[in-house]
C-alpha cells in the first residue's frame, strides 16, 4: 500500500500532554498554559447558551451549508454569503485551498517563521514552498516580490504574524498586492485580527473587492474564545470560496460551533472588552521584559515573542517544571519563546517563574 | 487562479433545506425527516451529560491526540491505541485516506450505487473510480476482484451498503480479502455496524490482525445519535494509521465529541436498546410494504431502499408536501426511496403519507 511519496517525510503530529498530564507527573496542584494563544477570559456567556440550546439537537447532522451562520457572518463582514466558507478552524480552510489549489511542483511563498500549517499542507500536494526570511520578525514583503516566479500559485501572509505577532500595515499590505500578478492567490491569515489596537492595521475584508485573488482568513478560536468548538472561515470571491467548496467535507462543522459562532458574533461588547484587557496585557508583559532587559517583538495578537537569552526549549522546561506552560521550538529562534497574554494573574505568575530561571541560572554560572 | 483540474466538474454542495425552511415555505406545523439516517431516539442521557461537563472548556483547544478517547475506544475493540484515527466523521477519514494515498492515475474499486464520499474523494486525487454494479443491491465481489489490476490502490466496501441497506456475509467478505493482493488497501465502511442483527455479518475489527491491508470505518453518527457532532474513526494497522495520521490537523475533532463519544461508547446497554428498537421498526415497515406489495432490498442498517413504482424524485416532493422527507436521486435506482426507519409513530405517519400518494396516483389513472 504505498502512500504519496511526498507525505513519507512529513513528521506525524505528536499529540502535546493534556494538562491533566502535566499536573500528575509533576506533581502540581496548578498549572497555567499560555501556550496555544487562548483567550484567557473564555468565549461570552452568549456562547454557552447557545451550545445548551443545541443539546437537543445532538442527533441531527448541522446544516451543512451553515446557511444562517453564513448570513450573518456575510452581513457583519458587508460581502454576500457566496464569498465565505467555515471550515473546522481556519487550519481546514488552509487544507481546503492547498487540496483545491495546489498540484505537485506548484511553487508557494510564506515567511520562514510562520504558522506552520501552510507548509505541511503544500507539502501534502507536493507544492514547493519558499520560505523567505523574516526581518526583524516582520514579513520581507520585497523579497518575497523577488521569489514570484511563472510557478507561484500562492503565497501566504500571516498578519499578525504567529509566532512573531508583528504586523504589517495597510500601506505595505496594498503596496505588495499591487505587484502580486491576479493569478496568484494571496491567503491572509487574520486568525489575531480582533486584537490588533494599532491604527496603521489593515481590515483584510474591506480589500477583497480590489483584489479578487485575495483569501482572508478568519477564526473563532482566539479572542472570541471557542477553540475547543471549532470554526473559522474563509472569505475570498465567490468563483473562489465556490472552488474551494468543492473539496470541501459536506457537514465539517458541528451544529453547536455554527450556533455558538453566532452568538459570539452578536456579542460585540465582550470582543471589545476581551481586546483591551490583552492591550493590558501585552503592556504588563512588556514591562516586566523591560525590567528583566529581554527582548522581544512588537506584539500585536494575544502574544509575545520573546528572547530568553537561552536554548528556549530548556527554558521551556525550567517553567514546566513550575507549572508554565509557554511554547518554544521556533527554528529561526532558538532563543524565544512564544507566551500568550494571560489574565494579569497569570502574566504574573509567568513572570515570576521566568525571573526565578533566570536568576538561577545566573547563580549557577557565579 | 488555476485549480487543479480534476475539482472544476466535482459538482458543488448544494445544501439541503433546513426543517424550519420546509415548514415555512410548505406551512406544515410538523415535519418528520426519514432522510439522513439519524438516530430516532437521540443520543444516550450520558452523551448530553459529557457536552455539559465540557461547556466550561470552550476555549481550550481539544487534545489533539485525543489520547483518553482512543485508550477506550482500543480496549473497546480490542486492539492498539495506534491503530486508531479519528475523523471529523467517518466522512473525514475517507478524505485523509485518499489524501494520503491516491495520486493521479490510480484506480479505486467500488460499487456502482454507495456511499458518494468515496468517489468524490478519489476524483479530487484525480483517481480513476471503477464502479461495478450491485446485483439485487449487493457488492458483486467477484467482478469487484476481476477489476483488480497494477494500478488498484483502495477497495472501497460499505457493510451494510448505503444507500440498500445489503450486507455481505463473513465467508463472502473473507473470501473476497483473501484474493486482494496485500498492496492493496481494503476499506471496510461499517457505519451502520452496531445495527445489524443477522448472525453472518461479520466485524471488521476482528478481520485486522489477519489482513493488514484491511481498514475499517466505524460512527458515532448513527447508532450512537451524535450526528451533530462530528465524529468516526478508522481502524488499521499502526503503520497505516500513521501515514493517514500524516495529512490529519492536529485538531480535527472538538472537545464536546471526544468527551461524547467516551460516554457514548460506555453506555452499551443503550446501544442495545436503539438495536431492538430499529429491528422492531424494520418489521413494521416492511410488514406495510408487503402489504401495499412494494418491493424492498433486504434491509441491516436503520434504513430501508423501497421501490414506490415511480420516479423517485416525484414521490420525494408528494411526501415533502405531507411534511415526509426522504431521499431520493440514486442513479441505478430512479423508483427507489430510501427511508430512515424511524420511532413506531414516525414510521406510520411515513406508511400513511406513503400510501396516500399511491392511491391518489392510482386515481388519476382511474
Amino acid at each position: 500500500m504505498k502512500p504519496k511519496s511526498q507525505i513519507v517525510n512529513i513528521p506525524v503530529y505528536e499529540p502535546g500532554k493534556p494538562i491533566e498530564e502535566v499536573k500528575r507527573e509533576l506533581g502540581l496542584s496548578e498549572v497555567i498554559k499560555l501556550a496555544s494563544n487562548e483567550n484567557p477570559y473564555g468565549a461570552s456567556p452568549r456562547v454557552k447558551e447557545a451550545v445548551l440550546a443545541e443539546l437537543d439537537n445532538i442527533s441531527l447532522y448541522p446544516d451543512g451549508g451553515a446557511v444562517e451562520l453564513t448570513a450573518e457572518v456575510a452581513r457583519f463582514l458587508g460581502v454576500e454569503p457566496g464569498q465565505i466558507i467555515f471550515g473546522c478552524g481556519s487550519d481546514e480552510v488552509i487544507a481546503l485551498i492547498c487540496r483545491a489549489f495546489l498540484v505537485s511542483g506548484d511553487e508557494t511563498i510564506m515567511a520562514d517563521q510562520t504558522f506552520s500549517v501552510y507548509k505541511s499542507n503544500a507539502d501534502i500536494e507536493g507544492a514547493v514552498s519558499i520560505e523567505v526570511p523574516l526581518v526583524n520578525g516582520k514579513h520581507d514583503l520585497e523579497a518575497m516580490l523577488s521569489k514570484l516566479s511563472s510557478k507561484t500559485k500562492i503565497v501566504w501572509i500571516c498578519n499578525p504574524n504567529n509566532p512573531t505577532g508583528t504586523i504589517l500595515s495597510e500601506t505595505e499590505l496594498t503596496g505588495f498586492l499591487d505587484q502580486v500578478p491576479s493569478n496568484v492567490m494571496v491567503v491572509l491569515d487574520e486568525a489575531y485580527f480582533e486584537y490588533v489596537t494599532d491604527l496603521s492595521y489593515p481590515d483584510g475584508s474591506k480589500l477583497l473587492s480590489q483584489y479578487p485573488n485575495l483569501v482572508v482568513l478568519r477564526t473563532f478560536s482566539k479572542i472570541y474564545g471557542m477553540a475547543s468548538l471549532r470554526i473559522g472561515y474563509g472569505v475570498a470571491q465567490p468563483e473562489v470560496i465556490q472552488l474551494i467548496n468543492r473539496v470541501r467535507e459536506p457537514f465539517n462543522t458541528t451544529r453547536a460551533a455554527q450556533a455558538a459562532a453566532k452568538a459570539a458574533l452578536a456579542d460585540q461588547e465582550y470582543v471589545a472588552s476581551c481586546r483591551i484587557a490583552n492591550a493590558e496585557g501585552i503592556k504588563q508583559l512588556q514591562a516586566e521584559f523591560d525590567r528583566l532587559s529581554l527582548d522581544y517583538f512588537p506584539a500585536h495578537g494575544n502574544f509575545i515573542m520573546v528572547n530568553v537569552r537561552k536554548p528556549a526549549v530548556e527554558m521551556f522546561q525550567s517553567l514546566l517544571q513550575k507549572g508554565i506552560i509557554v511554547r518554544a521550538g521556533f527554528g529561526k529562534y532558538p532563543n524565544h519563546v512564544r507566551v500568550t497574554v494571560g489574565s494579569e494573574e497569570q502574566n504574573k505568575a509567568f513572570i515570576h517563574a521566568l525571573e526565578q530561571v533566570l536568576s538561577e541560572d545566573k547563580a549557577q554560572v557565579q
